[in-house]
């Protein structure tokens, strides 16, 4: 038992039993010198967080007698993580800055050494080396021993990645400017990357016998199609369904991505067709039907393993994993949606309108039949009646606005994912993702999601990036390297036609 | 299925099948260029590993770009692993210097950051921030990236242990005085010690139980005291008896660490009392009889983690394991051998007779009863009676020998391990091991260890290193950074005797 | 792969992939003779079944040679089931009833061996003995062999239990007379008893960590408090409560008896205080709070296990397991429904009314209050006003009425549970039920379920059955053989109550 | 904790700790009423085995009430076990027989429904039917119930397992002579065929992973061909090998009946190719090389199982899962040996040489070389001669006695198997098993086990029975129902050679 008076401290701040197990294991087998930290945080929270910042963040051992410190007591860990977890947002900001900014690396040893090695420059290669070793040592933040342990103790990892998703969210949302945190987010996720590398990784195949626990994790995250309730993930485990999760041992029960696969005759140009509500269910899987796997969702749960490449090893393991079960499986494609190609689609509309190019995107013939079909009211511009026919989805209840938007947005949309760039890069996300990885641009799918979202984020439009196995390391190493992209007949016939009706 | 000519190459090379499942996956998933590697590395092997190092071992990427470099096809860590594995010990050795050597840090650009970040001291943090940040990247070796892509395919891990094992054996056989193979070394031992962070090891008791595979593996790392055969081996993880090991995620069935436990009465001082032919196998463990838990065997199986922490964890994690299946127990304690203490004394007498100086070790009335109990031959040195009479085991089957040195011995013996020291640390490596982790020295014991390799090696001493658990923080840190011995009022009270009849 | 002409025969019938590879894998190692049955059962029916049962229904063997005749085919019980299933109900109340008829008994071979006994009696116990064995077998229906090798085909015993669920079906709904279908109902419960014992069942605890396979039928089979949604099932196995389930060997993840327990401070006296949707999820169990285990829901899942006795285990099993988790827990008690108390009140009232026997049931003075609490309609009937008010569930909204309800329906709640009998034992299911196991009848609970089902089934109370552990053997047996019940001084208050003011 | 005069009384007779938590968790849930048997079952056995046998044999209850009878406490079960276990073989006996005789069927109560059956022949079959189920109901033994209730205690069913071999050892060493014991013989079969359907019986893989507990079982079971150490061991479970055995959910680790197979690209015809010790570990399989699958060993492990059918079943289950592993395998086959041929081959010459019909055997050529081969003493009988070089395994090491002997002996082997028959069946207990599997007698294989045993056993001769799996339900019905052997022409052609050379 917790001596009385712990237990009174305790009772005020601990949310769970499990964490007082976790704690009196520690203290009951470990000591933790002197107990301070359980007061309160909130009293005093400035003079609190440098003080326990002081106290379990160990001084970097000297180079000397780098492997001669004790690990310090695991309730170090316990306590900086317990404290923050107490902060608020914006004392979790204020306290981030803080270890950052005054444990961070000591730059004044850092130069000490950076000139040491320019002066030994003409000695002999042992002393270059091991001046080196020193130079390296010297770089190493102070805090990172500190994450080395936290990392050790029980939900230590977890508590890590987390911190590293409000690192993030500081620096994303410039609640701060400090090149320190950038810092500590650089050492969070190379250890992180080191963590989590694939070895450590273990493959899960998710069915209607998985953990309950397990599967309404899936369902949460799931963002991309979003499951409507039990019956629909169900289906989504079911015959003709794959549903493949990355898990860490560090991280139990606690999917880090997951890849969800149909099973299908041929490459599907129609997510409906996928995730509808059909009954599937009694059906049993007819190998001689299953000739094409499409990847139509890949979620990654851990927002502060961003950086981390998981979801491009995930999609070549199940590769692997398939052509095993099916040995005669040879196509192999994501049905991926476009977000984002709506919103650039009235950019692009709106600066043209401004512009005056609107020939520049619709031939004259097309803008008549715009007017037409718009019935255009005297005075309104084509181009507005184009963006407001856009802004709804009312045309995708006309056959006849349908077939006549069909070739204008197929071209458009194919510019967007091919021409549009950021840093020479795709610009849209979800495009980049899989070029990264190797794939082709391969189809463009009209009507492929009909969903009220599927039609206001990409007017329908979904596209098939298609991994070819043998090709995918030349394809990657291409766009990463030389940002060429590697796109099908379809795909490029859809943007030369854009680029003949375009002078963009 | 693999193509023809591939097919012939390997027919040759590959022992195993299943290595020809893994590399038909690869390559049956994802492309791997040309196949050069294939040709024989027999044939022209220096220009054979010039070339093949050229190929697998990827240039360091820019800074910049250092995000955007594809993974190497996984074919071309097989192809590493499978090369090296080909290789003679000679070969190894050389292909190790060219690695270390050909493919390490880039000095040029390490002096060209250190140079940078020398000119800009004057400037803003972020500035300073950023030339750290690339210096940092400028000080890793380019093979560093290779050594992480060999970590993820299957068995890589392992590999990568292994080779380190070698470059161990490299080192301390002094085969090689390469500076750039230490460098290999430290980036090994760093990335094994990410990888091997406790947070990813998986606790394991071992029963009868368990596997054969892991139990033979547990008979055959024994190293301590010597597993006989099976009968033996299903006592130790028998009634009375806990068997525990770290495993690792990446090297499934290996135990990397394991760790023996009697359960007593009261602390043990013989070994034969535990490990002996006792019929112990169907008692039923009464709960009121366990007081103690022994820690009688710790072995480290892997010489390739050599300097990665676990034995220190493994007992820290086993204590919480056994309180809580026993939550009265409040004795911990190993009972150790101590290897090399007849060594030490041999040369000690041997250094003394040279000197003179028997009497700073044996008190004149001790020499004249050693002259007693050898019955002396005239003109022999008493310390050279003493040398042959501790060389042999006689003594053992003589009480009155054993009488008369159990004094002598134990204080000599307390000496040994609490005065004798390398660098300020203990010389024994067993009581240097428990000290570290924060144990006192508690008893000494003698007859402790009756087999003729006890006798050998300690006179039949043995000593427990006692782990008193809400001291073992601070000894540790007491002994690490100033180099304090905690030992108990026993060991105390020998060395002093020791030090009142010597002056060493 | 299955021979043509077989698998065009399948392609109509089967319904699933999983049968066809079980078939399969039948017909490959096994030969199974002509394929005849794979005819449409559905063309002349009748003789379809005669024939089938002439050939799938081995006759018996003779007492010589019965440890000699080889298991049928495999395919012969496979046929069996897949006609069975393939019938529909009207097609198997007749085909039930033709195997029972004509593959029964062999009555003339039971009066011969009955004869022959009774004209040994003279001679020695050996051949007493061999006469009876042979009369033992002689009375072991035709078809119990066919059952025998169903039982060991896989979903074999599923498949019996569900045969036996329609058997019983048709005997209670009377569509059939047939003393033969008696018999067979009969040999099917010995037989699910045997292989239903408890020593083949395996207690399992079912969490949020277990197959959503098993949760969502945990669900469904829910029959006492309804679970409403997937939280609430997540509450019903989360902190504070346990769900144990009996599961067996031969029908993997089908839960065969399901009990639902809530941990609490003292026994409760409340239904909705359990299965409220109360956020309890956070909850970290507090071991000191645990005083009292609460059964609130026990459910049989298969009908054709009727009689097979698996509730009182699971009880009495739940208890051991629950002892070992929680030392100290010394209460244990069901908090159950009183189905068909409102139906019986309101016949009694009824009956009574027509007898013109009101006061036999409540005083003059209780009357009156009735007439003021209804605002009697003049030329009403008192009773006919209580009858309308306990119809309704409006009384539950005044608290006046409600007090003025409690005594009296306490009171005749009472009775009905101890007092009502069919048979001598209690008429009410539920009670039953735990007399039988050995509980007493602890306590009646005014307000205990104030759902709209439970105040119109029994006017809200609920009733604790308790069960002190070392008096459930004494009590079973009293209660089975010499029906008495053993009851609290609360429960035999309220019942003298009755009987005072009633003279039923 | 038990009360203090209980354990007093258990430290004298309990053995283990864990039949005292058994107790007591039994104990402590239900109560036990009063604990007499507790007193030693040494001091007046016989009345003390009354007593218990009165008090734990509930007499069984009356037709109507059956359903009605409450389960005894389980203490009742494990006193009787407790009981039983104490005492020595001669008691055992002893209280078998009184179990037997005194708790039997009630005989008065089965010739009075005998009787009423006679006289209800004329009326309705409802009536027949009830009387039926009631004369039925009258045969059941009194003890039925006892042994159904100890079933379903930990360890009751390998209680019973047990106690049914005792029952057999007594009958087959005729110590007994009592009718009565054969009926508990019986009635134990009946129950444990119920609880061992297959229906309920695990297939189990036996691996180098499997738990070394059971590994120590599989090695020490081997009947056949005995494992000579673990490496051994491990080559029978390594590549190449197959070995699985039937488990049962209540006998956890306890391996029912094992099968080795042999994974061969042709029928092996000489167990040493099988055994021996090869280094086969280090293979990897080849799918190629896989063409036969030779069952060279078949274990029962439980005496108390006889006539319950297990081996069957498991060579069946084997043979799918084997199909279901190598889809192209297509000869099954075991490799027997030929107990008893020398023995009956040594009967048979002697019997033959005392009735002078030596030219019964060997044709007159024959002898003469017999003669010859033999350096024939003058005086000495050819048969002699032959007997004593059979009894001997000399011939063995000479290749002209062995080339001498092959024809003679095989023939008469294959007579021994095929001719010699014991109440219609194959005399050779290995022959009789596989031929009542439905296994053709397929190849004797000369040299096939050239170990000493292998020698003397059957002079070196082992079989094949072969599985054509498409025939073995037909060769098993004509087997059991016919007498009819079926045979390879191989086999076949011996037979005829012996029947030409012999007028047997």
């Amino acid at each position: 038992m917790l001596p009385q008076p712990l237990m009174c401290a305790f009772r005020g701040t601990l949310k769970s039993w499990r964490h007082r197990a976790v704690l009196k294991a520690a203290f009951g087998a470990l000591d933790f010198g002197n107990c301070r930290w359980l007061s309160s945080p909130t009293s005093g929270a400035v003079s609190g967080m440098e003080e326990i910042l002081a106290r379990v963040v160990s001084p970097l051992p000297t180079y000397e007698t780098r492997e001669k410190s004790p690990p310090p007591p695991e309730a170090n860990s316990l306590e900086f993580m317990h404290f923050y977890r107490s902060l608020d947002k914006g004392d979790k900001l204020d306290f981030l800055a803080r270890l950052s900014r005054d444990f961070g690396v000591d730059h004044k040893s850092v130069s000490e050494f950076a000139g040491k090695l320019l002066h030994t420059q003409l000695r002999d290669l042992a002393t270059i080396l091991q001046v080196e070793d020193r130079l390296r040592y010297s770089l190493t933040p102070r805090y990172k021993q500190l994450l080395n342990h936290i990392s050790r103790v029980e939900g230590g990892v977890k508590f890590l990645v987390d911190l590293r998703a409000d690192v993030l969210d500081i620096i994303s949302s410039k609640s701060s400017e400090s090149p320190d945190l950038r810092d500590l987010n650089g050492t969070l996720k190379s250890l992180l990357s080191e963590w989590f590398s694939v070895g450590l990784l273990r493959l899960e195949r998710i069915t209607w016998q998985s953990p309950c626990e397990i599967l309404q994790k899936i369902s949460q995250y799931e963002a991309v199609h979003p499951v409507r309730n039990w019956a629909d993930l169900k289906r989504r485990v079911g015959p003709y369904r794959r549903c493949y999760a990355f898990t860490h041992a560090a991280m139990p029960g606690e999917p880090l991505v997951v890849l969800h696969v149909a099973l299908t005759e041929e490459i599907s140009d129609n997510i409906q067709s996928i995730v509808r509500e059909i009954s599937i269910l009694d059906l049993e899987e007819d190998v001689n039907k299953v000739n094409a796997a499409v990847f139509y969702s890949i979620s990654s749960t851990q927002t502060g393993l961003q950086g981390v490449e998981l979801g491009n090893y995930l999609i070549k393991r199940v590769v692997r994993e398939l052509q095993s079960e099916f040995p005669h499986l040879a196509q192999f494609s994501s049905l991926s949606p476009i977000p984002g190609f709506s919103l650039w689609l009235q950019g692009i509309l709106s600066q043209y309108r401004k512009e005056g190019r609107g020939l520049d995107l619709l031939s004259e013939q097309e803008w008549q039949e715009v007017e037409q079909v718009t019935d255009l009211t005297p005075g309104t511009n084509a181009i507005d009646a184009l963006r407001k026919l856009i802004a709804t989805s009312e045309w995708m209840r006309s056959e006849r606005l349908s077939r006549f938007l069909e070739p204008v947005l197929m071209r458009l949309c194919a510019w967007y994912l091919y021409g549009e760039k950021r840093r020479g890069y795709a610009l849209n996300p979800v495009a980049n993702f899989h070029l990264q990885n190797g794939a082709t641009m391969w189809r463009l799918n009209w009507h492929a999601d009909t969903s009220p979202k599927g039609v206001t984020n990409s007017c329908s439009i979904m596209v098939n990036y298609r991994y070819f196995l043998n090709e995918t390391s030349k394809n990657s190493a291409l766009y990463l390297q030389n940002k060429v992209i590697t796109a099908s007949g379809q795909v490029l016939g859809l943007v030369s036609q854009f680029q003949k009706n375009s002078k963009l």
